[in-house]
């Protein structure tokens, strides 16, 4: 997370907290059963709806978003401009002993390598970036799942909360203390859906994106190497995906 | 369903019921005339837009979905590679005799061992991917829209109640139980709605997803055996419909 | 409308009504200046929205949607299989006589019999397709806005009701069954939107899609003819679109 | 606007005001600060999301839309069908001298007397088709963002009238008035939206898919032209795009 | 922004505020703790969901389609012509020499002075247009989700008053007022969403749509100089991108 959203986000809670608390005692705001109807509610209805491995894989992606750093396309394009020189200065066999973490830029350089087929590269990364987008979308939908169910479940706690209190009114003095911790469970759900689930599932779609612009270069550039491109129009082609402001130029990457 | 959601689930369950047990008499969330409403209501506005063959069909899918083993993608992998092998070893006439469940690759099987034109059988099993898409959005969409509808007689019969009580208003103290017994439809409607028909229809959604990975995966598999590519081509064209991480190797496949 | 559907709808609607009677005096729940209001104000927003005539098509195709006997897409795969053979029998010209209630299908046979263009007939027919999609749209999108406008007018009657009663407040016990009748028009445009207009427009759109499959049938098969290819491989092509369960056997159409 | 939906319409909201008046006095809906809030705020947020030119735009489309006579999409068929004749017979210079108010058709024309590349006809008229469609986008847009607008505006004015209201409760006798006040904005907001703004946003997109309709048989019929179809087939191509009901024979076509 | 939309949403948002003004004191919407919860809620949660330079860019742009000119297309189309012109009299190596300040355009010339492979510009180039779009949306998404938060922070603190005032319900005359606090955020956060956040989304989606003409005029072109056309022929191509109204005749362009 970068030093700029941080200081926001913590000084925005604080103003939340600020207020309540100026507005009288903070601790009116807790109630266990109003905590177990929401947290409870949306963690049975999303476990309903997605594999128990599914919600967890969205949690650890969630983790991730907030605590790894975000790469620059820039050195993508820089890392397809060494492979492009290096299969045209020591032949495309040596592409396939580059080593690498991504196992996307891996298997494009394995086709390119084995000298496969242009389609048949073509098709199978193609399904590779379909496959992840897939893959992601599902960790994004348990996020924005979960940001429906809680207020759903605040809603559902509020009813309970006011049938209870309906059904009992023998003493007109407990009708507001009741009605409040009634509206409580709606103020989890809808704190809970829009100060968490719902920026979270907005920041791993941008990172989604993210991902898929490196794999789109990679994926462009695999394609240009096989073609045996020059690395001034492997640059030129590449340099399309990043917005013209931070774009590096090709002098700067080929020392990288 | 995996153990782990079946936990969650069965906690998550046991969190609200606890709730609304800790607040007061639990007797008082049953109502007979406000479930005949939403029942009724959900159930006639269904089978008027949809029809009885289908509902059933998106009941028996729902209850599948809960019951039966998620398959892995990697054996139909194995599978292909198997096929591709038998191919090319003992001819593609010996793949019109290979057994199976799957009508869809029993066809494909048909294509490969009649030597179909790639085309006709590119559209062929094309038209069998979106026709069964199609087939399975409609029993989505069964509990998609009674997610809709439930929720709809929940207010409806809460406007029942209100219009009854408020009519007859003559002893003021029976307000509060009156309103308390027109809220509870709302409750059914919404409970219905947020426990049992989305996430029912959201994890249709994944399992169709699943299937048509399998099917692409037969796909393209396939016409690699038709183009007679060799089983490490095969291997890496459809491995790319899986998730590195779960991938297994093509060693491990030609075993199986 | 098939049977099943048809119990379960007037069951569905009996649950409601006995639930409404129990509560006591079913005449609160009439009220003509609300009724004029959501009536009225339904019909001027549809008829301002749509033409007069695109309104009548769309209540007679409602009323032919739930009067009509669904199609057997079986059937169809039959009749074009009945017409690759008199062509490879008789000769493409003989298609021209076919005598046929579907003008799309008149039309394709009239193509093939003037033995035309491949890529004219696809682009002629998949005009036609596209052409009924979007009049079929027009049908179920005023059922749609229905639906949309009903409920609003509920609501403004609401708002009218609440209105009236606030500014007139000189007796308090006419408060309660004022703003009964308030409620009543929110009561009546969710009602009719929910139990007749949303379902009905749901039930087009099924309708729809099962039409469409009817004339992409005929549009595969009418290709297949023109490539003259013969009824095995037309019935492979065609049965694609069946779902394999009700899928019948290509000796069982020859006899058809 | 055709005659049964004038009548319709009239017939429609004489019901409601009806329904008003019959309620009690008709000037308690009349509010002067009310009507400044709603109509005050539509226009400011709308000429804020859109230009002052777009929004004269939208309303002076609203005004076609009602008063324009519907042009039926058989005309322009006719007309293709006799520019068909007119370059078999004269040669295809003679439709460079084609006088006609579309300035579409005019280009299409200028395209095949100059015997233009098919290509570039077929890019530059399909551009103007969808540069067409973007505009006609944007005159719906404004009235669907007025409709959501001016809703919102209402409710923004009944909030207003609360605080205004609650601030100052010393006299309890006027809360009833002073509430009906408050509830008048969100009375004319929707009011507003669902009476006026959606329909007509509504009847736009209508016409913008019959003039598509209509851009679209020009464009077919001059790509048959220029691929020197006779009228037989050109009729077979463009008769498509009307729903066979009202689809006229090409005989009636050729006196036209 | 033009003068007739600065002129409507002054005299809009000053309808609004003498509307308040009539009503009573307007010191009564003011409320330091609300717009704090408000405030700082949206911000928070908009620094969570995207990152801090986006949002600094978002404002940034949100201050240009204010106060920018909107350019006209015509002007873009004059200098693709005058570029044609040149190409032909002094050869494509000329283009390289262009002094311009979009960089689209600048590469398209560098594609063509190259003699680039048109398939190479053509994917170069449409990437370019997809990457803009992309960032474009992300900055009109910061709005979106701001208009989004915005009321949903709205109603929290009005919750959050709600339930301050249920619980400390002792002396009932401070309902009243108490209950005007707790509405007050709910307005806040509406009144900042549609009047500031809806509308600014509106109006940045807008300018893209406008830029994007501009590259697609830009596209064309430099595809219509590369393949040598002529500049009657360019400027038949990309006048089809403005309405018919506005389009300027070859001839005024030339002398440009």
């Amino acid at each position: 997370m970068d030093l700029g959203s941080f200081i926001g986000v913590i000084s925005g809670i604080s103003l939340i907290i600020s207020a309540i608390i100026l507005g009288g005692d903070a601790h009116n705001f807790f109630n266990t059963p109003g905590i177990m109807i929401v947290l409870g509610g949306t963690v049975a209805a999303t476990l309903l709806t997605f594999q128990f491995k599914d919600v967890i894989a969205a949690f650890k992606a969630a983790y991730f978003v907030f605590t790894q750093e975000k790469q620059d396309p820039n050195r993508m394009i820089a890392t397809m401009i060494r492979l492009c020189n290096i299969s045209r200065q020591k032949g495309i066999i040596e592409l396939g002993k580059v080593k690498t973490q991504s196992p996307f830029l891996k298997k494009a350089c394995g086709f390119i390598s084995d000298s496969a087929d242009e389609s048949v590269m073509r098709s199978s990364l193609r399904t590779e970036i379909e496959s992840l987008k897939m893959r992601h979308f599902v960790v994004q939908d348990v996020f924005r799942k979960m940001g429906v169910y809680s207020p759903a479940f605040g809603m559902l706690g509020t009813l309970i909360g006011l049938v209870q209190m309906l059904s009992q009114m023998q003493d007109p003095s407990s009708i507001g203390p009741a009605m409040a911790v009634a509206l409580l469970t709606t103020f989890y759900g809808s704190l809970l859906s829009t100060v968490f689930f719902l920026p979270v599932a907005g920041k791993l779609k941008a990172r989604t994106v993210m991902q898929v612009i490196d794999l789109e270069i990679i994926f462009e550039g695999a394609i240009s190497i096989l073609e045996n491109n020059n690395p001034i129009l492997v640059y030129e082609r590449l340099s399309s995906f990043i917005p013209p402001r931070v774009r590096k130029p090709l002098s700067s990457m080929r020392k990288g």
